[in-house]
């Protein structure tokens, strides 16, 4: 250890890192591995970075100040993105404050497999007859005589000629892309793998698939480490311009964590990396630029150009992709800035092209993807939904996992549902939908978005949730969804009028896009015969009440919507089990036609009216 | 420099290096830059690594005794592959020693070039329109609008979207075999290069073209430096098994001799390698394994199979190829282990296929390579002629270097042509076939190969030739083509009856091949419509002269024997300058059938037979 560097430890986990002066808390716990969660990015304004400095805090800076009492201060309470460390430290960092822990396993999906299972990975066990005088051919040539011709590269040129003579001309030819990757001693034709991935802005999902029956061996979930360097993709961008080795340390911590989940799987499952032959990934545009290592910058700025449109397949070795070293890896193709490989996996897994259309695919997250299928045409487009409905910006929020409210039922009082059966933490996405429709229904809520104060709610409320709406300290009403429970340092769980807000700006964003889409192609809501919501988020979220609050236009038949899950994740798989599913995906990016909202003239004035919530109640029951 | 290695220097050159005791004198001359003629592989029997050792000589070997004089034992005279390094070490290096030198340069052929110029490099100068909300297509795709579809690898991936911007949408693509390899700053269209190689076993050739006009801009010959770890395939295999990074020394010293070359090319011509995108590489199917770093042990043992046989097409980055590093290197593909990618190339430049058949090549080396063309048919054998052609194993021989007689005619007394016009210092190949055919022709030698007696020899032969048939000390009979010059270290040059068997075996050898192939296709020698003489080598060898020795069948009419030169490094330039001609190159290959002269029964009585020199005078008048 340098003398010009200071060791902070971090408790109760018990690890430590030296650091250089002036870095801030955030990146010490990230150095140690510790993933301290910043959903606006360590600019100082989300507050969900609480972190305790037991030894060695310095004075609170402003951020601290605004968000801390002066008790709190006193306590060595700040926030990890805004102090520095200026000596040796120890910090204790509460599990509230950290990404991750037990978070849901999003891969799941609704979708089936692929119709054809003919993967580009193909394993042949020959065996030879060795080469004599009379019969002379060529090693590889006599080699592709086995197993259909193929390209070779310098290494199994090197390699592949010794191993058939140390394996006495006998053993299984691996074949990728028609490409000769491998040639192993005996017959390991029921050794072959491929991992899909799917890489989200916060989560990273990977499945291991056995190529020879298409079955999922083992799934894995983990947080995109990135977010240690902001929550959005916005921030990542802005991150990776920020210094000269910032772009790498970006495509490092996603290689990385794709490397442990790679571990992962195979311990899990038993099957050794050397067997996997193949990864795809699917993500959105930014994330595919940072996983290749490209400067995602343009991504950040108009006209919001991406560097490549096609697939790519690259060597595992190259992308250090710790499979088969020979293995390739696939990246999805992308459709626009915004609306990248994720996008693309899904209509692939949807065969929203093979659908009775019209039909719309929403992909809801912080950024919305909506791809509309009509009379063969595909039209695309991505609207800044924000992250209310990853539980960021709400001052309740939190994402899907363990105590997340999920599920709210106003009914005489108020009836929840929590992950993991647990005391209530915050809300998620999920949550925060059915508790705005149901306040909305309760008309606690205005159509306008109005949070109404105790003396103008309606007649009929029932005592007990009228009691529920209450005056904070500056006067603003809030709607107390839990009382904190005595015992624990579990906060009121509430919700303000400054949450419905955002909540109304995302919807009004997707709602917005949908309208657009529609236009353009010349379609009312109504004539929609299908709506497929994806993404992992998804799975959770009611339909109608998604309808109630005009997340999804109130015209379509709550029967045509359907939850499609990750089919992100789904798509990956495809790709790994089909060649022409790789093909079908290549080809529905081609084919989708990109529409930039933001140069459409209507898209404000759709904005602007969808932010209301809608008038009529939706004639569907609520869904239990 | 360790305590434990020992400096030595060599004269005249004045290069010092330090080795480990033990290290051979070969090797370490070797590691001074100073390639020693070895034509015996290093094992003490030829005599030609002559060198003197000023101080720090120590006791001569048994090899020495057997080579030199006492009175040059003890003037320092050792045999650099026998003396072995033991502490601090002058040497003279006579350059007699020393192989190339002034070397002739190999690369010139009587063949034309490809009928259309369409390389494999493609240069396109773009001016794209920058991105906008309204056209926000990704870049690559973008550029794929003005170049046509291209692939991409991971170093353009990451590379191509900063130098798009950069640029200002501007700029030159470089695309090779469809894939995106460079883009570059301005209008570079004018600035389009490649480099042709043909990698004998002794012999350097490479060609600079430039690909927009498919001109040669510079040639360049060197020695492969190869030759000091052995002067034929077989010893260069034997080495390459010797110990564990063998094979990587033998590849790095021609890889790192290419590159050489091609900075030799650059400084010539003034063009930047950075604009060099592809480098073809045409050599027998050892070189080329080796050039590959590809273990070429299977090519030194029964049945002799390759590793590869189709040409590949690798990175010049990986192959250590100092072009430009996302360029492309092709190697030909092989026919058989001892029939490879410089026949190829020259079935390809000599367009063997369009000719009125039959027609056979003829590459005569220390391998002989033969292939016969007939009814679309192509059938290829090689014969070991043994290095006599190359002037090695033979008393006086020597290659066709300064100083080389490579032309005789014995006519009253003799007449010489001594390459640069110098004093004679020894016969190349083309000067000891010269020297055979008067020998025979004047009825010093016998058909049978005997060097008459001087009590022997017939009656009318001039006094002044007679008295050139002496007895050694041992009396043996030799034929003194030259007396050693007054005041200079030349010896006399001499043929003897060894050097006349040697001859007769290589002679033998290459006509058997002929003959077989000739009985495989069910032809007679007079029914040859054509037969090309190749190789650097050839280019020296008059036809009548060939034929008078029987190295090509009498019954053919000599004006139909046409040498052809390098017809391998004229291959290897065809590919660089088209893509159908690369195409071709591969059908060729494909099509050509290998004969292994060991496994026909008829071989060895054919051999036999073509030992004995023709009776028959040949018709054909002397050529000059």
């Amino acid at each position: 250890m340098s003398s010009s560097q200071h060791r902070v430890t971090f408790q109760p986990q018990g690890r430590s890192v030296s650091v250089l002066p002036e870095t801030t808390l955030l990146e010490a716990a990230a150095g140690a591995g510790l993933i301290v969660d910043t959903p606006c990015g360590g600019v100082g304004t989300c507050g969900k970075c609480r972190v305790q400095v037991v030894r060695g805090a310095e004075a609170p800076t402003q951020a601290d100040r605004r968000v801390f009492s002066a008790k709190e201060l006193e306590g060595g309470w700040r926030l990890a993105c805004q102090n520095r460390v200026r000596g040796n430290m120890v910090i204790e960092v509460p599990s509230a404050s950290l990404f991750g822990g037990d978070h849901q396993i999003q891969g799941s999906s609704t979708v089936g497999g692929p119709r054809e299972l003919l993967p580009p990975i193909r394993k042949v066990y020959v065996e030879l007859t060795p080469p004599t005088l009379e019969d002379d051919v060529p090693d590889l040539l006599r080699l592709e005589g086995a197993t259909g011709p193929f390209k070779v590269g310098l290494a199994m040129l090197r390699l592949a000629p010794r191993r058939l003579r140390d394996q006495g001309f006998k053993g299984t030819a691996v074949l990728s892309d028609g490409q000769l990757v491998d040639f192993e001693a005996g017959d390991t034709t029921g050794q072959c793998f491929g991992v899909a991935f799917d890489i989200g802005t916060t989560t990273m999902v990977a499945s291991l698939l056995d190529l020879g029956s298409g079955a999922e061996v083992a799934t894995v979930s983990r947080m995109n480490p990135q977010v240690s360097f902001g929550d959005d993709v916005l921030s990542r961008i802005k991150h990776s311009a920020s210094c000269h080795h910032c772009l790498d340390e970006l495509r490092r911590a996603v290689i990385e964590e794709a490397g442990r989940m790679i571990e992962a799987l195979s311990q899990e499952s038993g099957v050794d990396p050397q067997h996997i032959y193949e990864a795809a990934f699917a993500g959105n545009t930014t994330m595919q630029h940072l996983l290749c290592g490209v400067d995602p910058s343009q991504l950040g700025e108009v006209p919001f150009a991406p560097a490549y449109a096609r697939g790519l397949l690259l060597s595992a070795r190259d992308l250090e992709v710790p499979i088969n070293p020979h293995g390739s890896v696939y990246v999805f193709p992308v459709i626009g800035g915004f609306v990248g490989g994720d996008t693309v996996a899904g209509l692939l897994a949807t065969q929203i092209d093979a659908q009775e259309g019209p039909v719309l695919m929403v992909d809801i997250g912080t950024n919305g993807e909506i791809v509309l299928m009509h009379d063969g045409q595909l039209l695309a487009a991505s609207t800044a939904a924000g992250p209310a409905f990853e539980g960021a910006r709400i001052s309740c929020g939190m994402r899907g996992t363990r105590g997340a409210i999920e599920k709210v039922v106003l009914d005489g009082d108020v009836q929840l549902g929590v992950i993991g059966n647990a005391a209530p933490t915050g809300v998620c996405g999920s949550g925060l939908i059915d508790l705005a429709a149901e306040l909305l229904r309760q008309g606690i809520v205005s159509p306008e978005g109005r949070l109404r104060p105790a003396d103008e709610l309606p007649a009929g409320l029932s005592a007990s949730l009228a009691g529920r709406v209450q005056q904070d300290g500056d006067g603003r009403t809030e709607f107390v969804l839990a009382e904190p429970e005595i015992g624990t340092s579990h906060r009121a769980i509430t919700l303000t009028q400054r949450d419905v807000r955002e909540l109304q700006l995302g919807c009004g964003a997707i709602r917005a896009g949908i309208s657009i889409l529609l236009r353009q192609a010349g379609l009312k809501a109504s004539d929609l015969k299908s709506v497929l919501i994806a993404g992992g988020f998804g799975s959770f979220i009611r339909r109608n009440q998604a309808q109630r609050i005009g997340l999804i236009p109130q015209e379509i038949d709550h029967r045509r919507i359907h939850y499609v899950g990750n089919v992100s994740l789904a798509g990956a798989r495809w790709v790994l089990l089909s060649v022409s599913a790789r093909r079908h995906a290549e080809e529905l990016a081609r084919r989708t036609r990109h529409v930039e909202l933001s140069v459409d003239m209507d898209f404000q004035m759709e904005f602007a009216e969808a932010m209301v919530f809608p008038e009529g109640e939706h004639a569907g029951e609520t869904e239990q």
